[in-house]
């Protein structure tokens, strides 16, 4: 087995869980958060940047790594750990999302997912074994099943929005029609493809798959695929098909339904998830991983989190606050006394160590939260976050305005929805 | 006095001295090596990652900071050490070359040069009373004359080049049918607009200004500039207009004439030079202090420094490569582990960590080669340099072609000569 997972407290008002998973390259705490390091880099950040942030595992992009460098070189290095020189635990999405949302030109059909290369147009056919074989070459301790991930949320006509512009180039997708058959079909091929995944996995012994529960929005499909999915065997499972376009009270009404239907004794990962609020909901359902790159993606854009909401460091009125970003904040940012004049000059100025240093903070903050919510959970005193964390006391979604259109249908599916334009491709 | 400057040791063998100056915000060895944080950042490092590369002074450019942010939000956080969290010495250029080289458009005459700001086309008047007035709000450590610094090198026609296209944007300067007669009144009116500086300096105590010596390439015009400059008594001096187009022989020429003639008891400055080879024979001309962007500037388009020469990262040939940029080299990354393979990566998939790690590393290559300079005075053994730096026994200037043809006049005046495309404003 690749993995343990320990659960240590329960809280007596929701199901939030206390844990810790141990992998081959060491264990973190759960509920986790995982910054998002694409193609092996947490950009602007070196790892002992990310290690000060208080991540104990990040995550790598299967699709990236295949198209570039791919599996050789990563194989040579001995894989994404000694590559990127990140000792702690690693897991890697399979690329069924990305393949989908970020190809030019791609076809889906039973064999897997067909698409032009980010970087030189080649076609490049993905599958199950394919994914699962990159992911063996780079190695991360915890690896995604390979799925058919569709939009959640249809437009007017049913149809999902055909296409859209990322980095100048026009992305084609195919338009679907009947937008319930299509969830349908989804998750009856996921399930498919997840035995394919099993089969094909070469390092089972410390690399643990996890499988990945589509459906939609509609409950009835998501407990279908729970079934099907869960019928594997694995060491856990993760809840995908979320924050891919569909709004805050939809996101917590699916994970709210799926979160208990899952194993109780392995890890539960909700993918891609979110904003502060969708975080703790999420937890208090009995999650206990997550991703996104809201911190990254919205710190290259000056958009920093703090804890009574997000600010935008360009704005003029920055222009002479010497405080930093978040008082409160203990990361190296805010606690070295970088500005917020400063860093809205870093940005102004279009200098590298903007976006550095406001991700920085981002990902610790993102990492402070989680750390009270570990703590609320040891207390079984939820109601501590709500004092601490104003941004959760927030209810309405229009309130969080920095950030909260970027969720909207119209910027497209995305394991993270970016604030502002993103400044690169679209999974960070 | 706002500096001191104390000689611990001298070669037999050459002019070389070793010494520290002390300033207001600690002192610094010499001869030193200062890397340019041009808009009060060194690009994508963090002060504590310049501190790691064993940087004791770094420099701003005040026509940067003038600019952006301007002089009221710079005193309103109190100068750039506060502003930027750099606690150590910095040394300001006065913005006489950046405002000749980098303008738009601009105008010189005897009060002072006009000039485009490169933010927002307004037009901008720097008087060596400005340069002076920005540098005392910009707070450093040393401040520089504002000086006239035109090219050194004319073209056939004996015209300098009268455009460079940067960042996109065509830049025209006028066109000097008489260089001989262009140096002579660029070295007078420096010595002219030096009175005014020291005039208009406001905090003598605690910001040591140094005088600029011009002349271009005629020895004679050097002279006159070295008695006219030395004329007013000030902390420190230093050889500016080098390095603006000429080549390496020309470069030692002037600086071997020029050094001796300066005050043999305070710091001499020889302004943004070079390639090792330039630093190690100015040494011995008896320079102390170097301020050069070839670690940033190269570090951001891939050039790595190594002690037998430079090295492209994006070549193919280190695809597989698992060595550090240089065994030799103890910087954060080298000694981190990460690999030329994997620096290759991060350029190719144009990820910020690439620029930040082989700068890191170049400024670190830089102070060591300062650091074995200062070892070779103190222990009267120059000849160790040549042992350990095998980039100083290729005497022609040819073979460090991944560098030298950036020298070359085509290129344009600039403080510090890129190579290949700069990317961003020439002067860092």
């Amino acid at each position: 087995m690749a993995i343990t997972f320990t659960i240590s407290a329960r809280t007596s008002t929701n199901a939030a869980r206390l844990g810790r998973v141990e992998t081959p390259h060491g264990g973190f705490d759960t509920p986790a958060f995982m910054p998002v390091a694409t193609a092996a880099t947490m950009k602007g950040l070196s790892p002992a940047q990310v290690r000060s942030t208080g991540s104990q595992i990040i995550l790598n992009n299967a699709y990236h790594l295949l198209v570039r460098p791919g599996a050789e070189v990563l194989r040579h290095f001995g894989g994404s750990h000694r590559f990127m020189r990140w000792d702690g635990p690693i897991l890697t999405d399979s690329g069924g999302f990305q393949a989908w949302s970020m190809s030019d030109v791609n076809t889906i059909n039973e064999e897997g997912v067909t698409f032009r290369s980010f970087v030189d147009g080649a076609k490049i056919m993905l599958s199950p074994e394919g994914s699962i074989e990159i992911q063996n070459a780079i190695g991360a301790d915890i690896i995604m099943a390979f799925d058919d991930c569709p939009p959640s949320v249809a437009d007017e006509d049913g149809a999902v929005p055909r296409s859209k512009v990322t980095g100048g180039v026009t992305r084609t997708r195919p338009v679907i029609r009947d937008h319930a058959a299509r969830l349908r079909e989804a998750h009856e091929r996921t399930a498919r493809w997840l035995v394919r995944c099993k089969a094909a996995h070469r390092r089972p012994e410390d690399q643990a798959l996890f499988g990945i529960v589509q459906g939609g929005t509609d409950l009835a499909l998501r407990k279908a695929s729970v079934e099907a999915v869960c019928g594997v065997d694995l060491p856990g499972y993760a809840i995908g098909g979320v924050a891919v376009g569909e709004g805050t009270q939809e996101i917590r009404r699916v994970v709210e339904f799926t979160a208990p239907l899952l194993p109780e004794g392995k890890p539960r990962y909700l993918m891609g998830v979110g904003f502060e609020r969708d975080i703790v909901s999420a937890v208090a359902a009995g999650i206990d991983m997550f991703d996104c790159v809201l911190p990254t993606r919205n710190g290259r854009n000056a958009l920093a989190f703090t804890r009574t909401g997000p600010i935008r460091l360009r704005n003029a009125r920055f222009r002479l606050d010497s405080e930093p970003i978040d008082p409160d904040c203990d990361c190296e940012t805010c606690r070295g006394g970088f500005s917020r004049g400063y860093l809205r000059h870093l940005f102004m100025a279009d200098e590298m160590l903007g976006p550095t240093l406001v991700s920085l903070h981002n990902i610790r903050h993102f990492q402070a939260l989680l750390l009270d919510i570990r703590k609320a959970i040891r207390q079984d005193a939820w109601s501590l976050l709500d004092r601490d964390w104003p941004v959760l006391r927030d209810a309405a979604p229009s309130s969080a305005s920095p950030s909260a259109p970027a969720r909207s249908p119209s910027s497209g599916p995305s394991s993270g929805p970016p604030s502002g334009p993103p400044s690169g491709p679209p999974s960070d």
